[in-house]
């Protein structure tokens, strides 16, 4: 069994954060919350997802597990104003969900989830530098990376103890200098890393832009980004693989 | 001779709640004020409008019709702001309406009036069920409709004294439920009938959002709907033929 | 050599007046602040650029002339804020210039300035009539013609002291008439010219709507238009070739 009330801008950051990777998602319906693990098609881009029981108006489940449409998820969410709360209840002999807010039903229908591509591991790294950054900043660089290339490389100067974001173009070269004063949090350690823009593009998207990041990175290792929304009771981990440095 | 002076957004107003149907229309410039009959080429969906001489700062006409192309005339008010008062005048002789609005002159050629689609007659209809409903609740069950099917069905139960906004989808289906409450008034009779949604959104464009419609229900027959523009002194009514219950 | 900083706003207005009309220019870099003259492919419209020196933060010059592609300047230009600083310094031996702002690092390859279409001689007219209008008004006349036709007449009237904006569609015709008092300033003298739309409104787009664009017009000649941006330091002016009138 499932019935839960949300806030529709926290039920929205969720879904956001996936639907940015993947079209359709298992929900493992936990009894301390909602969790989403799911890796895009190619293999190179991961989110794992934490919404604790918390950061809903109620809940109840009992460890089911649905696979949903996030498109049509999303769009229904989006009927509602910010504050509104949206109801959700799980019709098990149907596999039907029912979505309700202020007086509009919605009956969705699920999609089994074994049909659903399977859900990554997402492995334990130790990555040699951390860093945290305004939401806003990481944007900043993946916009001028977007400029001149379909690449962006992330490195942390142990020395300098800064964080740059760098992207090669055919003729153009950019690169943002983020020193400690201009980051929220700085461990660093030697960390260089190549990566597909594209992808961090669309996490960037759901990334708000005063959102605190969390951002682990190596030595041509995947980097992992971390944000919290739903006033910390919610959590989201990206993991993107690297690129092999082409040069 | 007609020979007009008219805020820009009663003007607005007027034209754009029949240019969602037609492209062209007859507009009739009887003496006690504008009006406009004009059905869409598939004789689906009607709307007929009046707007009274006392809407308009001033007005003079003796009864003559004239064809128009709306979008044209749209375009042109649309250079006006919308407090910015629009002097029409008709020359007989050439068959062109002058447009003036601080500054700017527009010669419009006109249409013959017997090159345009014959104006519809609008049935009495002796319907059922009258809900008064504002213009955004109105909206969000055709928004929420259209993320499902291509049809809308409206019911009013009598028991509930409820307004129902419904559509099935292939696997989802949405419903509003609009209870005596949420609503502006209901004259409850058993009433139930299913729309093509494409027309209703049509409509519901032109229909501002804290509009007071008013709509007119019954058994597998037209709905009727009306609201008022101009402080009162415009009025259309949109009727919209019943598609065959599919089930 | 070259090292100057300026407000990403006076940046990007000089860039935007030049860009309507091509998409590669050369920028001299004189000493007294930098100069740019284009002429759009088919020899119709003309852009004469300064930009002083007292515009900048610092500017530093000693007379060289780079090549820049319009479009990649502008999206660098775009990633400051209003109020940002940026920093431009020529590499003389790479052929780079390196734009800098809060951070973020732009490395911008040059293109050959022999490859670039030579800079026009603007000549000097003997134009019978100057007006000085609102860069809005101007605007309004643009938007208003462009719904009837893709030529536009410019106008004075001698005699009733006014500045005409007109343009003949097939079927319709749109003018705007403004007096004396609608305009900044009026010299009057008989001018009329019939110029390509196109053009003018590329130009528009770079005008603010709060310029003051002094006009000078002749007959059958073509037409000047200048504005200063940058606190008046920065000064633009467009010369349009007219059409031959068709009737």
């Amino acid at each position: 069994m499932f019935e839960a009330i949300a806030s529709a801008s926290t039920l929205g950051d969720a879904l956001d954060s996936v639907s940015v990777l993947v079209d359709e998602c298992k929900i493992r319906l936990n009894e301390d919350g909602l969790a989403i693990r799911a890796v895009d098609p190619a293999n190179v881009g991961m989110v794992d997802l934490d919404l604790e029981a918390g950061a809903f108006e109620s809940y109840d489940a009992d460890g089911g597990v649905i696979g949903v449409n996030l498109a049509r998820l999303e769009d229904i969410a989006s009927m509602a104003n910010a504050d509104d709360l949206v109801h959700l209840e799980l019709d098990e002999e149907t596999r039907k969900l029912h979505i309700q807010m202020d007086g509009l039903s919605y009956t969705l229908a699920l999609i089994d989830p074994d049909s659903i591509r399977q859900e990554p591991d997402i492995p334990d790294l130790d990555l040699s530098a951390e860093i945290v950054v305004e939401g806003a900043q990481l944007s900043r660089g993946v916009t001028a990376a977007d400029m001149v290339s379909d690449h962006i490389r992330l490195r942390v100067d142990p020395d300098d103890e800064a964080f740059l974001v760098e992207a090669q173009g055919d003729t153009d070269d950019v690169d943002l200098e983020l020193s400690r004063e201009d980051l929220i949090d700085l461990k660093a350690g030697g960390a260089d890393s190549l990566f597909s823009l594209d992808y961090l593009k669309d996490m960037n998207k759901a990334i708000a832009s005063d959102a605190e990041v969390t951002i682990e990175l190596g030595e041509e290792f995947p980097v992992k980004l971390h944000y919290g929304f739903g006033e910390g009771l919610g959590n989201v981990t990206y993991m993107l693989a690297p690129r092999i440095q082409s040069d």
